[in-house]
């Protein structure tokens, strides 16, 4: 006798490839919970770079539904991770999203864990009182070329290792740890986490939406229908892309496409693609926002190595600049995403770069996409709603996205 | 074996007649859904008078619970309706409430539809894409005399030609397409909708409630107990109306009262009934509140024709303006109000009307019955609320509409 | 065949003792509906002094979740309480927290109670209407020495009386009666009501947090585990502690501590405590706020007689002033905290006390104790978050808290 499916279970088995997934998922506070726990909790996620906590005693929190995590740069130079829940009665440690510490004291009774997540000390116990039983939990940390991961699981996903591997080479020649963060925005999107991550796979909508990115950004760099009116300009751009690469890569800069984002449970992708008009940065003449370049970068259009990872995160490198998102999600309708710029550790404020130049593209581009998900949000809650089609040749990596999550959650859930 | 009753069948079954609705009726979300689905989903639904919408391109947005509806005039000067849903990936349309446009293009990526909800144009989806499977999902639509009625339901409910044989010849005289918005005004209730409707459908809390609507409302027009203080004045009250039914018919202006309230499905009620004082309009001194008169009424001591309809308006015409309201559910314990005020469309602001004194009166009342309706839902949220007795007098027009809603909801819900 | 447990049942069976509470019993919105009807609805809650309601007609509205009942002062001088909802559709009675009146009427339709909840007045209901069948419904009062307790059940606990007669000697003396409301204050936590309960019930967290709450408390008066470094100093405060409580038991006020908070339905504890420094109060300089000594004190260094009860109450009673509190839940994770200052009825603000001196301890200290149980609130939300130990030093009344809870829904609950 077969019991029957779970609503969830029966969604996932009815998904149709090619098609934006069905209301719940968007929607469904139960399957939210589904989420969070088999994808955020699952998976390796993207929380900021390393330079986030430069010093011995820097913390950030990071909150994942309402799971809070503590990112502390221990005595001995280790970032380290942490559940943000004291062993008493439960209290947060640190309520500051950012700060520096000596110790870790609770707040209330004032139990006092070292930045390795010991606890040296704890009032009133009595003599029985197991203290080594009572240390921090732990949350596992993969420093990736100074970008830094955590996963909540107890046993991580083992190919991340291999993301390290494919990536390390794109990603350190633009030196993180020689990095700062020059500013930090975090925004509050009114939608599923899930409307935030496929906006970012897809440049059908940057056209009709924003005019600043697509300063720089080649209008045939993220797939295009062939027309005959357009395939001379995409012909063009490929000889373009083609001869940028051999450049970049010669000077021991890797170009080439890698896509895993839905052939692997670490999923990701990376490209290096050239920058339109003076091509050399995400900003809003294409010129570097950053006087001081990057690492020991002796030239400013090195295009923008761009990445992204399952579940959660985007990032591009650029010569002067670094521009990089993690998505957060909140609940079932709202989520954070937290845009962070950095440049080199000695660029001057005032000097070599201005917050306003640097930023400009990005905070307009959030704005515009903010308004973009939150209308699809909206249209989802109709009952009206059903899964529509995806381009094939513009949304191919909304659909591995959708891939991917379907595929995980349907190895994960009950 | 018999399978145990739903929640809902057993609250339905043990309904006690002239008794108000037990508490879940009026807080559980889940019974909100099941209103949403079968009363709101599966019945016509007054949206506003056709004028929201007088030229080719206008349109306006109506949310019912998380359903959004275009209401779009198309052309040729039909009125359409859409869910205001993307065939693509789901985002709203119009985010607007109301606006003009030519097309109805999609903010997202595009996608381009004509008025008539035929998806003209769609980029970058190649070849094989069925585009005549992806027009806007349509919505049924019925101008009764100017009253635009929308239906979300595949097979909407039969008996509205019913009401428009009926109304018409009560509505047309006040010619509703030769009328023009003075103003429309939302409000935001905090109850559930059936508590708005249930207090729209007595005048018991008039006396006590309601200094301004008193002016110009009969005492006795809305039920009475009798007594021997009061039967003078209603029989005084009574022979007016006669008098003034008769004047009224013989000017072509049907009088008599119609009650279907609770005896069809598309449930409805009218009566034109004689004014106090002065006796012309609903304001504060009674007289007109334009002196440019509806239609090409000569005279000015029309009465007011009210109509009344299951599940959500109630409306008031008089010979210099109408008033006309719609009650739109938002949540279990949330509902908007709108109310629109018609003056003739050659009526001129400043000179033959102003908008405080044909508003006042309704503007007062409206948020006095809001009051009433927010404390009926805090009592009523608390465990000590039981169902309370309707006055055989003065709430005969509250029990059918809890008769005509709870007898909707049993032939409907599962 | 056994059923299986509930989810309730199951969380309740295996509570570790020593530990504090599963995550589910601070934030489930189900668990907390049982909080509802079995703890808040079966046990005799402390709502204030009866002199919040000094003279005839005078009412306050107390709200226990979604239930809002009625205290009033009867022509009689009783104190009774109903619920406030109208019998006829519900209405909520009396909106305001607080007032005077002559008799109970209605906003909505103008039926008229007395002030023993009779129905006096239902207009239009005709010659069949039963009008005794529908007088307020009434809520069990009990007055213990001038602290007014209230009880939702049809049957309350019998234990309140020998609550009442265990009590009120070491209450009496202080005289509420004589005494009137200086000022009042109401802050809400966002906070399960059982994390604010416990953050009372110990003083663990005082040294860390309450520097103005720890100028006139003895650091060993709420546990202590002894070390060799502090064995000097609780024999020191014992020795206080036994010559002080021989003074004023020689004066008639019973000092020596009772404590009942897990072994009977209406549990509770009390103790006379000496003060530190000046001695007097709970004051910045440990000095009387007000002075005009309440009852007919001659001396001002009465210490505290302190007064918990199960599940909602805590009171200090000093010479000068008395402050009262009582904790009434809103929601699984939202709470309110009733502060209440008593000082003599002929105390003169500006002459005899003024209120900046007289709440200044406790307004500091209910805005420290509110940040710890938020930050206790958004740990526990944490799926990282699991019990831990209680000191058995320190943290034993919090145990009871937790004995008392547990073993009365366990006994109450489905
Ligand atoms: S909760 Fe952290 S020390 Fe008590
Ligand atoms: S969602 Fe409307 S065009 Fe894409
Ligand atoms: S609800 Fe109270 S009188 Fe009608
Ligand atoms: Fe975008
Ligand atoms: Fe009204
Ligand atoms: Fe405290």
């Amino acid at each position: 006798m077969s019991t029957p499916a779970s609503p969830l279970r029966t969604l996932l088995d009815r998904r149709k490839s090619g098609y934006s997934l069905e209301a719940p998922f968007y929607t469904d506070p139960a399957i939210f919970e589904q989420d969070i726990k088999h994808i955020f909790g699952q998976h390796w996620i993207y929380v900021g770079p390393e330079v986030m906590v430069p010093e011995e005693g820097d913390f950030v929190t990071i909150e994942i539904g309402r799971t809070s995590v503590l990112i502390v740069r221990s005595d001995d130079m280790q970032v380290n991770a942490f559940h943000n829940v004291c062993r008493h009665r439960g209290s947060r440690l640190c309520t500051e999203h950012k700060g520096s510490v000596g110790n870790l004291v609770c707040p209330y009774h004032q139990w006092t864990y070292n930045l390795e997540g010991t606890l040296l000390f704890a009032e009133h116990m009595g003599e029985s009182f197991n203290r080594s039983g009572h240390n921090l939990k732990p949350v596992h940390v993969r420093n990736i070329a100074g970008l830094i991961f955590i996963c909540l699981a107890e046993n991580p996903p083992k190919d991340i290792e291999d993301l390290a591997a494919a990536m390390t080479p794109y990603i350190a020649p633009h030196r993180i740890s020689d990095c700062k963060i020059a500013t930090q925005i975090d925004i509050i999107e009114d939608c599923n986490w899930k409307l935030t991550m496929e906006n970012n796979r897809e440049c059908y909508h940057c056209r009709g939406n924003h005019p600043e990115l697509t300063i720089s950004l080649y209008e045939y760099g993220f797939g295009y229908a062939p027309t005959p009116e357009n395939c001379e300009g995409i012909d063009q751009y490929n000889q373009i892309l083609e001869q940028r690469h051999q450049q970049w890569e010669a000077m021991g800069l890797p170009c080439r496409e890698l896509d895993h984002l839905d052939d692997c449970i670490t999923g990701f992708r990376t490209q290096r693609l050239p920058l339109d008009r003076a091509g050399q940065s995400q900003t809003m003449n294409a010129k570097v926002a950053s006087s001081k370049l990057l690492a020991d970068f002796q030239q400013a259009d090195l295009g923008a190595l761009s990445f992204w990872t399952q579940p959660n995160s985007w990032h591009h490198f650029m010569s002067d600049h670094i521009v990089t998102f993690t998505v957060l999600p909140i609940s079932a309708e709202k989520t954070m995403v937290r845009t962070t710029w950095l440049v080199h550790k000695d660029a001057v404020e005032g000097r070599d770069y201005n917050l306003k130049d640097l930023t400009a593209v990005w905070v307009a581009t959030n704005a515009q996409d903010r308004a973009l998900v939150e209308r699809s949000q909206q249209g989802i809650r109709s009952d009206a709603y059903e899964p529509g089609p995806y381009s094939p040749f513009t949304e191919m990596l909304v659909e591995k996205f959708c891939n991917w999550y379907t595929n995980r959650l349907s190895a994960l859930a009950e």
